[in-house]
């Protein structure tokens, strides 16, 4: 290969990742020069609290952040996390016309539509592959293999977090509690799992994946959010008694009415992929007008398939790809969620009395929704030691307007025999059932 | 968007895809010129047989081949199939200059190397994801998202005449004679099925997608091929009792002694995710050293969902994106069939006599080879009437070096007990089970 001008590449911070991508820049530097056509340099690595025992291969290091700023680096590699501060290094590495590569999921999902026009008046590339479902090219997908098709309906799982915790709740029997307790203790959860557990992470990454799936703008305020927290094991087996499992999607959808955008529990059938991906992989799920349904599946998170990411966009920086990411071409309604259409699950708990269940579907019917599946327990004794026995009335319904679901329960809620809060669970159906 | 220099294009045949082509650029105009950045403009068709009703959208239409040639048309999409003409003309294009794309695998798994070389010295590209898995955007994965990675297994469902055989003889327990007439009746294999089922299509792919994965050249001839037309309802049922599948796989694993590449039966776990894969669906699975396992699913035939794919490859050309594959840049032996290691089912047709399990399990033992799983069914009355009942011996075995499971078998076949033809069907684990 003749010698050719080297992308020269800063790293800003020093954590797992930026380990990852610093070593698959030193010992892969032979082949990515060979993809990419020309050799990927690291020249500066700068992070505030240097770490030993790491091989910089030669490159520079400062704790001074603003050692980035050098016009020797062509491309700022974003991996300091959080908000402030990243977007203040993001955006100015723009504006003094360096390329940026972030696994940054929030500030993308913030304020990726002035990083975008930044980006764009600037004539440089702002990679973001690393910020979504890790190790999946599944925004190169988005952006150049789907490129000729309108996308539907795009649903992942893409908080590994939360699917590791439904999947040792589903096999283990566990307790939400016990199960996050697990995650923790096996570095799968943060101190602090709101984040993940509450759906805020992926109503980030979803939040990217429908401004690339739609050509919308971002639009993370859009985004209806519900975390796993409520899942019980008793959901987890009457879903499973009807043929589903439960998993945390996000899902974006398109309609004649507009773009949803939503993540929560959702019942899946388990003969379906998504129901297959376990622990903590992720998946997405995306339908194309010509494609038809396709799915992309691998580790969500992790040092080396995240640096995989960012090495990925390194390469497509370096070969001169197009890089000018297109959104928000099309101006499309966002759907709040009471406007969108759900089957669902509903566990009701109400005292063993005759009559319950044909009240409660008296009423769902009143409401136009038809009931596609039930499970009739035989009567347990009451919790609290009462006279009375109970057992929870498990529905699965067709599909309905959230409205006119909200305004059922509203009903049912208040029948007497109706004894504690009722649980209600999305169902979702894909093609490949 | 001001007025940019539009991408030409010429298309050659006018069969399914050509139409999925057509009809794409025609009606998503708009959307792809701000995808790409430029308008791509269908400027010329030819096909030596009309066909009325398309609309061209007011492109040229010739029944001559060499109105491709004009210097008005920046690139050519090759959908005439075929080997040699096809050859020609995309060979053609690339020397006077003209990027091509095209969806037959044929010639770029026979004749891909010279291609590539033509491509790289004239400085044009080559695009060819719609050769493999239609839909599905896995070159793209290999070549971009997936770059930072040493790849060291790939495993496909490349062909989906061959799985919806295999999984119609599944679910509704029809001989594969009766599943091919099926898939006949149903269009989805053709009057002379024996590319699909013996698997020379899914070697042409495999080729192509081990080409990228390795970074070796284009090596059709050392693929080794075996079609499921072999394969017994019996089969599919005691693999089933074993926790199994049987797909169709295409494999292609590196390893220290070189590059395996095989097409042949394989029993997988009944919960991986390419056991899932059902009917004409395809999938390809991916194991990165960066990334770990991932796994990309989508149609992979198709009028739209191949047009799909040509048009990808048409975006990509008109935003200037590097198209200079490199493949053949590591040396890597290519490994015989016989130097491959795998686990292996085996149905052993056998009298009931006593010793005969006993007799068998001792000649594996002697050449190394550990049983994993067995099943012993009760004693049937042999199909011939004789008076003497018979009874298959079905095992699955460690993995084992090929070699010695034919020294083994040929000792096997010799048992007098043995009565018939053994089977044997590899078997492969993935890390999702």
């Amino acid at each position: 290969m003749p010698e050719l001008n080297p992308l020269r590449i800063g790293v800003a911070g020093l954590g797992t990742v930026a380990g990852g991508v610093v070593k698959l820049l030193r010992d892969e530097a032979e082949r990515l020069a060979r993809q990419a056509g020309r050799p990927l340099q690291l020249v500066q690595v700068a992070s505030r609290t240097p770490k030993s025992g790491i091989d910089l291969a030669g490159a520079a290091f400062s704790t001074d952040l603003r050692a980035l700023h050098q016009a020797e680096v062509d491309v700022v590699v974003e991996l300091i996390g959080g908000e402030d501060q990243a977007l203040n290094l993001v955006s100015g590495a723009l504006q003094r016309g360096q390329h940026v590569v972030t696994a940054n999921k929030a500030i993308i999902a913030s304020h990726g539509n002035e990083l975008l026009e930044q980006a764009r008046g600037n004539g440089v590339g702002l990679g973001f592959e690393a910020a979504v479902a890790g190790g999946i090219p599944v925004l190169g997908a988005l952006r150049s293999g789907l490129a000729a098709n309108r996308v539907s309906t795009l649903a992942g799982i893409i908080n590994g977090t939360s699917n590791y915790i439904l999947t040792a709740m589903g096999e283990q029997g566990t307790s939400f509690a016990e199960a996050l307790a697990k995650a923790q203790e096996l570095g799968f959860a943060e101190a602090d799992p709101t984040f993940d557990v509450e759906g805020i992470d992926a109503a980030h990454k979803l939040t990217i994946l429908a401004a690339l799936a739609f050509d919308t703008e971002f639009r993370f305020a859009d985004v209806y959010t519900e975390g796993i927290s409520h899942i019980t094991g008793e959901d987890l087996e009457y879903a499973k008694e009807l043929g589903y499992r439960i998993k945390h999607l996000a899902i974006a959808r398109r309609t004649e009415a507009g773009c949803e955008t939503r993540v929560h529990p959702t019942l899946v059938a388990q003969n379906s992929l998504l129901a297959g991906v376990e622990g903590v992989m992720n998946a997405v799920w995306i339908e194309g007008d010509a494609t038809g349904p396709t799915l992309y599946y691998g580790a969500g998170a992790g040092a080396l398939p995240t640096a995989s990411a960012v090495v990925a966009d390194l390469v497509a920086i370096a070969r001169g790809d197009g890089f000018d990411w297109r959104v928000g071409g099309e101006q499309q309604a966002a759907l709040p969620i009471e406007q969108t259409h759900s089957a669902f699950y509903l566990r009701i708990p109400s005292l063993d009395a005759p009559g319950v269940f044909a009240e409660v579907a008296t009423i769902l019917g009143q409401h136009g929704i038809s009931i596609e599946g039930a499970i009739q327990r035989e009567a347990a004794v009451r919790g609290d030691g009462g006279s009375a026995s109970w057992v929870p009335i498990v529905i699965v319904t067709a599909p309905v307007a959230e409205a006119a679901m909200n305004s059922a329960l509203d009903l049912v809620q208040k029948v007497p025999e109706v004894v504690g809060q009722i649980t209600r669970i999305r169902v979702a159906h894909f093609a490949d059932e």
